[in-house]
């Protein structure tokens, strides 16, 4: 991917230390601030715009108003040898997920599999973060999250009871890069939507219908209408399915009782999250393993292609693409976006980002 | 579900006392060939009318042809507290999924959660089966299968290097029905095409494409297009995702690899699946689940309707339905079926299925 040249760009580290600064200055403690700011600053790293700096003025307005545990007490409430569920205590999601996604790794590395579910959570950016982590361990990572506000109704309703509760899967390579699935359950997430509606752009038709069922295709009338799932009654009953494991599993919220993060700002959200580590060693020699997904990459790819295509492309290589020429040159800062965060600074008493 | 009244039916018993005798004069061994006739013809009374007795034929050609190994010696290959890899020995899928079904079943009941990964295996009929089977003990089942024969290429290719590979997760619920996910990564799967063909119906736009991207909705021209993944890439990078943690994981098949079951009747398939258990009481109080499950049904059914839209249905709604239906009156027999059936007896000199 290019990015067009007069987009301002920023450095990772850069980036990193802003987020941590407003962190900091909102009343989060020192530790779980660097180690948020860490996770926020990855998700723009990897392309994942709609959840990652891009959230940071409704996370602090969040924390400013009272709507999140600024010094939680982050806790297991049941445990198995397989498996946790943690109570996040209203804590900054990335946080909560993060030390989820340990106790899973920990508990796989022993047990084979594992599984972290979490209660009191709050939105902790885009899947792929919390699937990653299990990389670094030869782990493959699966995480799944109830979302952080209801976007359309069960398929043939008009009510909008369930979010677009995403997965994402993370299986390492050996010489190719890992292969990263993060998606919706609907054809676009909303952090596309909102994105779309920063950038002045439209949204293209299947993305969302209006209440009547006619293409929407305006993100600022967004709130006219819904989402669509994928394939229909199957992704619905994909957001369904993962809202009870994510949510009515650990006890945490699904359906109805789900808060709009967008609009509400001091309502606890009880948001569930879970993860899943898979530890490939015990399943077979993990150089052997990393191989045969190198092996699937490159056979992918041999494909002849179909008109208008003109490359075929793994889950996660253009995340890795963008990565990489982020690393390189800097994330991008969209004017709209420099200018929030330019009054979260002012609000914090900050320094201001400096993008060049 | 209402079924045309000219159809013959034929009751449960009866159809599984076929299979068995059929299993059973095949070469299989007596106590495989029961358990294998009661879950295919459990598919069948679930509505799964692409994965029952509809498959009989080619199975027990399979078996004729020396395709499946008529004793196979299932054992555990590898093994940690909540996992396992079993080595189904190229025997009847059926019978090497009941017995991973009941050992992460066995272990989730201490583990709270335990995933066991099958290799070597065949096919098992639809996903759903397994799934179920841990709602007897207040556990939620998930399975996921590469599937028999590659359909679909990768996205934005021409060349089918991926199967339909479904997944299925159920849910237990208190007075409501279980919640059953059964779907193929793909807008529908080929059992519904092959239903299709046989019962002489046309297929509607978005099933499938032909190699220049057009829509193909005759069923007899199956072989000349592909099936279309839910989402496009993202159905694409499900089935991906999903071939590599049930087939390439496991030491099973995955991309060119897979047998073409349809067409290929002597080559030991090498068939991948994977089971996941989670023990229910390990999250919370069962009961005060189940509870919850129903709730979320209600709230599901309570949704105002969209225009054009009857009722809402939740996952497995439907397929409760028919199995209720099919109890109480029978499971339909197809005419083009009833002929192969008696096709079937008359080769291993059984007696013919009576339907009326």
């Amino acid at each position: 991917m290019t990015e067009t040249a007069t987009v301002d760009r920023v450095g990772l580290n850069e980036l990193v230390a802003f987020i941590e600064a407003a962190l900091c200055a909102a009343g989060l403690r020192a530790s779980d601030s660097h180690i948020a700011a860490q996770l926020i600053a990855e998700a723009d790293l990897w392309g994942a715009d709609g959840h990652g700096v891009f959230r940071l003025a409704s996370l602090i307005r969040r924390i400013r108003s009272g709507g999140i545990n600024t010094h939680p007490n982050i806790r297991i409430d049941r445990e198995r040898k397989a498996m946790a569920v943690l109570n996040a205590d209203n804590g900054i999601g990335h946080i909560a997920m993060k030390r989820a996604t340990e106790i899973a790794m920990e508990k796989a590395a022993d047990c084979g599999v594992a599984w972290v579910g979490v209660h009191h959570s709050n939105h902790a950016g885009p899947a792929q973060l919390y699937a990653r982590m299990a990389l670094a361990r030869n782990m493959i990572g699966l995480y799944i999250a109830v979302g952080s506000a209801n976007h359309l109704p069960p398929w043939g309703g008009s009510e909008m009871l369930l979010s677009t509760n995403p997965i994402a899967i993370s299986i390492p390579g050996h010489r190719r890069p890992p292969i990263t699935l993060d998606m919706a359950t609907t054809v676009a997430a909303y952090g596309k939507v909102k994105t779309a509606a920063q950038r002045g752009e439209n949204m293209p038709e299947g993305w969302m219908i209006t209440r009547d069922g006619l293409p929407l295709t305006d993100p600022r009338r967004a709130n006219e209408g819904f989402l669509l799932p994928i394939g229909g009654p199957k992704g619905y009953g994909l957001s369904l399915v993962f809202g009870i494991l994510a949510g009515t599993l650990n006890g945490a919220a699904f359906g109805s009782s789900v808060v709009d993060f967008n609009r509400d700002f001091k309502t606890v959200t009880n948001t569930g999250q879970l993860v899943l580590a898979l530890d490939v060693a015990a399943f077979m020699d993990v150089d052997e393993f990393k191989s045969e997904v190198d092996a699937v990459w490159t056979e992918m790819k041999s494909s002849p292609l179909l008109p208008g295509f003109s490359e075929i492309r793994l889950p996660g290589e253009q995340a890795y693409r963008i990565m990489t020429e982020r690393k390189e040159f800097g994330i991008p800062i969209a004017d709209e976006l420099r200018t929030s965060l330019g009054t979260i600074a002012a609000e914090l008493s900050i320094p201001h980002l400096e993008t060049s």
